[in-house]
């Protein structure tokens, strides 16, 4: 794989991973793009204990574009793009509209009368865009198994790089795929976003692995996979290195977890025989999906890894792929009980979901 | 106000509260209404440490109907609806698609290989749909003040009745707005769950209560709401006995939260000033919300109750009105950062939408 990084007309960094070690890449971005302020910050709710992140900047970024006008596409002689090249296999580049930055600007030391009580700190971080392909018209599942390889290795390659910015204390890479669920740009792509803060979702599986571990010297994710594997009804696919299945507990009507069977805590530390296999099961998973319904499933993929700097041992690698179609017409919503009070309601059962996933066969 | 109970066709209860104390109700449903099961069960994610429910009879609930089908209406001589009588007030009845039921079934007490680390309850609890007034084409907006009032009465009522219910932990009215967020029946019409546990979002807030409590000896809501007043910046409305504010970490682009100036742990500890003052205040903020972008807004509104029997003292009640609209065209998704690692990006300042709301006067 060879990598090329360079600098968009802003300042931005971008990096090409390509697949051919002869790739040349266009390195020069020929835009006049004036440069964008970045406002973001974060603030403690502290009757929640979590931290929100308000970036009032973000409301003008770019909505649904007509597939001409495409900023993820290569460029051409008529179009400049956010890439510059007029090809390219996986390229990353920083978010032209971050929620997350390393120059977001600093709020008042102080205690402001406004927010008494309310912790504030800038939205220091990092946010990416990650492009799976030049193919506009295409979708991660339907990528070559060397490309998803690509996709991983870009993957890993900026959880190192994001794991040294100051400041970041973990590392998110994930997809959102479908307009059912707010996706601005159709434009196969993902995400990376380096969260000043441990997240609260990671904080409360650490603290429930912690508690577990108190009690009974066990690791919690290797008895959640060890049960699951036990159980088999909720397993929709299974290599040597890899198992998927449909967690006991599923909140979402469609969702599958992808854990490494031998625990990892991030990204990097994946093995290379964990890494090989990675790409064909993903794939198998994805494709389900999309067949369940005949229908492209709208989704969200999101890799849990552990924090940069705190309770790496306690936490273990994992992705989880969730959909809120729950019928070809009707998507779940999150609604009073959900948004209200965090009281999710499956109206499938995991054993038949994962029944389900396991007909979706080619 | 007069109380008139009765039973459907399927016996589930149906109570009218009527303004006038002359109300003659149709108690007699005509229907030949096979009864349904309810089959929900309540899991716990090991990882989370959360009840998730799992009501797969729910995937046949009625969706959408067209306006001379709605279920919501009252009863003509040529259609019978779910409430028997010809015309009412507020009327209140049991979920025929209920997330939680008294009668579900009972789930094996031994450890399930299948389930191996998952605990499993049978799903006990109560949910209760809540008709604002017979007007299928107005919202909760375009009710008067004393019907307001009328449903206040309503709330209080399933809330110290269902609060003696073998099994609930927690009453929670709510309204879903707009098919937006997925209302499924347009007729202006909220919930009330009865929950089997005390819900996640609320064991957050007292345990920061609790915290707070032994750090400072002081109570954390009254704290925030003086804060809040005192910041005055992002109040909305007040009165006497009311304050409606954007709190200073709002996950939502409007969020508004309406708390009593003197805490009290639930709907039926208000006094008769607080009840007397809240129809008003709370018609103002919904109002607003309509006139924001002159379009009916999408929104949920939520009611944060006292558990029914812990750590009573340590809560507030209050109402949070939140909707996901962020522009005309726009709303707010919960993508990747919200869905996957609970963190919440608002693009709107809480502060701006605080001036915008206090702009949208009549």
């Amino acid at each position: 794989m060879k990598r090329t990084a360079t600098r968009l007309a802003d300042g931005r960094e971008l990096i090409y991973f390509d697949e051919s070690d002869d790739a040349v890449r266009q390195l020069v971005d020929t835009r006049d793009l004036p440069s964008t302020a970045t406002a973001t910050e974060i603030r403690h709710d502290v009757l929640l204990d979590e931290w929100v992140a308000v970036a009032s900047h973000r409301q003008a970024r770019t909505h649904l574009p007509p597939s001409d006008e495409c900023p993820l596409c290569p460029s051409t002689p008529q179009r400049a793009t956010e890439v510059p090249s007029s090809d390219y296999d996986v390229v990353v580049f920083a978010n032209r509209f971050p929620s997350f930055a390393t120059d977001a600007p600093g709020v008042p030391p102080t205690v402001d009368p406004d927010v008494d009580l309310v912790g504030r700190r800038a939205g220091v971080g990092r946010c990416e865009v990650v492009c799976f392909t030049a193919d506009h018209a295409t979708s991660f599942s339907g990528l070559t198994p060397q490309r998803v390889r690509t996709v991983l290795e870009a993957w890993i390659d900026r959880t190192e790089e994001l794991s040294l910015v100051p400041g970041v204390e973990q590392v998110f890479p994930f997809e959102n795929r479908g307009a059912e669920i707010g996706v601005t740009l159709s434009h196969p792509h993902g995400q990376i976003y380096g969260y000043p803060f441990v997240t609260p979702v990671t904080r409360r599986m650490l603290d429930s692995a912690r508690r577990h571990r108190d009690r009974t010297g066990r690791d919690l994710f290797d008895d959640v996979l060890a049960a699951e594997e036990a159980a088999a009804s909720r397993i929709v696919a299974q290599t040597a290195e890899w198992t998927a299945f449909v967690p006991a507990a599923a909140r979402w009507p469609f969702e599958v977890h992808l854990y490494p069977r031998r625990r990892v805590p991030d990204l990097p530390a994946l093995s290379e025989g964990q890494r090989a296999e990675f790409p064909d099961l993903y794939l198998d998973v994805l494709r389900r999906f999309d067949r369940l319904f005949g229908l492209p499933m709208p989704y969200i993929a999101a890799w849990h890894q552990a924090p940069v700097r705190t309770d790496r041992d306690l936490a273990a690698l994992h992705l989880r792929v969730f959909s809120s179609r729950r019928a070809p017409d009707k998507l779940k919503y999150l609604a009073g009980s959900e948004s209200g009070m965090g009281v999710f309601i499956n109206d499938i059962a995991p054993e038949r979901a994962a029944e389900l996933l396991r007909q979706a066969a080619p």
